[in-house]
């Protein structure tokens, strides 16, 4: 039976990156020798390292224009951290949007002051804060692109004259964006990108240096640049996938061909969530996430019938995260519109059936 | 051609784990979805992460004795951070016996006093130095078990009252210890016990909590510990193939009998170093590590010549490090008594040829 995989991350990736990413295993480049037990220092994967960054600064319009990317690990988590190590001298403000912005709140405050510019947590993250100010002597400005457990999504970034930090781990590859007016980019790979297992940093090269505190290596942006992602053994497969993937995007043709895909997949969706009276939407319209939509049966008594309807018919990770309840449907890159139209059908035979 | 793969790491692998992983990536526990899809909070991936856990301290023979093992990722460098954040409060004693304890020793610094109990590096790291002593007042006592580069391997721990600390990263699994004897156990997984990308942890939950410091996140084996290092999405394939590993090595008899191949293996290569007259052994011969043999030609004109030989016939990773030159075979527990034999029949008819 056909899945349709709406899981939250790690999720879909396309299907033809998992056939040749299964036969690498077996035998990669011709080489008699599987992706999993080749040096990282061997010249065909130094190839792949170098074609993943290459590929990540291409799709974002990045190259020439003193960007590096980075194939990190640790995830978003491990960069809550890092973020605040090279750039946190005094005072750093965080937009707070959610449990990962909460996150990312919560380490830098271990490094200087922290001032949270705005924050949505008393309406359990349903929108995203405006019109707040942003104090000009902070050494920088940290918000999320996109909150994967409440579906919302910032539609437009602030106008600030400080360096922008942005965890995009829920939406990069996914919409354009002017990326060039962000200093730092962060994100997880394993949502447009790739599997668990490897993060992603792009960042500009001129926002560094600025601390006075020494940084361990593995926590230096610098010592990684200089090693060019290799100062220790990487995650050698997930960034093979993760190369894959974006070579798929681009051949796809690139972000611009997925937000169009996306945005269609929203439209569907959130469709069905406004006409069918049996459910309502978490979050606030205008803030909507185009990757991750939350909803919720209006009356939870309908919730076993319509949990087997989809069940049954091979979705997959539908389920709300539980600070929210109810319904998520992920709607990563790699997710066709068909398989959104198998959810909306069940919502549609849903309200006919009761 | 089958190939005979002496890669220092990533390496060899078992061919039913490669057969395996490959399948899993198309369709895993038969769920219609790849492994790569699949949320790390599934009921399938924890059982896998629970697994190898599990396995980790049956193997090691440390089941019910306090400890807990933990898959995390950033390699033995995070490790170097890490230990120092969670163990060094004033004073912490290394050993240094090569490029990985330096490293070590460096990334410590940051967080207090480091004593180095001794050092072979006025020999290029060719011997593990003996009698030191261990300043009874330090937090804990470190040392690397294996050195890969330079092919020596510690045969007996020192005896001392503190906590011992070891990186184990290149024999674990390899070989019968008292694990028990350790507080905390820490290998990159990219040797004997999976792909690059995890990084297996095993901690005495007591020696804990007694540093003043405030520690991060990510940065904190308590909190790891509390999530079943699920504090974050983990690297989901390469603990599966981890997984995989283990299952290997226990289905196969366990360390006991890995330990009895592997010494096969070094005694045949050694051997032949100590008979051949067109070969000498980098390391003292005490001090000989059975995972990674390192020698050089007396005569370095007979390079090519040999290098032909053994690359025309499908061995791969059989060149020294740079820091040592010559040759380095880093004989895993993967790799067969056959593929040794290879090499050493080529290092016998290079001595008929020249």
């Amino acid at each position: 039976m056909k899945k349709h995989n709406f899981s939250a991350g790690p999720c879909i990736l396309p299907q033809s990156v998992f056939k040749e990413a299964s036969q690498a295993i077996l035998d990669f480049n011709n080489s008699g020798l599987s992706i999993l037990e080749i040096s990282h220092r061997s010249k065909d994967f130094v190839a792949v390292m170098d074609e993943a960054q290459e590929l990540v600064l291409e799709l974002l319009g990045l190259k020439n224009k003193g960007y590096k990317a980075l194939f990190l690990q640790g995830g978003a988590s491990m960069q809550f951290l890092m973020v605040a190590y090279n750039l946190l001298e005094k005072k750093a403000a965080y937009l707070n949007t959610g449990t990962w912005s909460s996150k990312a709140i919560k380490e830098a405050k271990l490094f200087g002051e922290v001032v949270e510019v705005a924050s949505s947590k008393e309406k359990n993250f349903n929108y995203i804060p405006k019109n707040y100010t942003i104090p000009a002597d902070a050494d920088y400005f940290h918000c999320t692109s996109n909150n994967t457990i409440f579906g919302t999504q910032i539609k437009e970034f602030p106008a600030t004259d400080l360096p922008i930090v942005c965890d995009m781990s829920s939406d990069i590859f996914s919409r354009e964006i002017d990326f060039s007016k962000f200093d730092l980019i962060y994100a997880g790979a394993q949502k447009n990108m790739g599997p668990a297992g490897t993060t992603l940093v792009v960042v500009k090269e001129e926002v560094l240096g600025k601390v006075s505190r020494e940084i361990p290596s593995m926590m230096n942006y610098a010592v990684h640049i200089s090693k060019e992602s290799m100062f220790n053994t990487p995650a050698v497969y997930a960034v093979y996938v993760s190369m894959l993937t974006l070579r798929w995007i681009k051949s796809k043709g690139g972000i611009q061909a997925m937000e169009q895909k996306n945005n269609r997949k929203a439209e569907l969706i959130y469709g069905e969530i406004d006409r069918n009276p049996l459910f309502t939407g978490f979050a606030a319209k205008e803030d909507r996430s185009v990757m991750n939509a939350t909803f919720n049966l209006k009356d939870e008594s309908h919730q076993e019938k319509f949990d087997m309807m989809w069940k049954e018919a091979g979705v997959n990770g539908l389920n709300g995260h539980r600070s929210v309840g109810g319904y998520r449907a992920s709607m990563y890159n790699a997710l066709s519109l068909e398989s959104v139209q198998v959810v909306v059908d069940f919502m549609q035979e849903l309200e006919r059936k009761v």
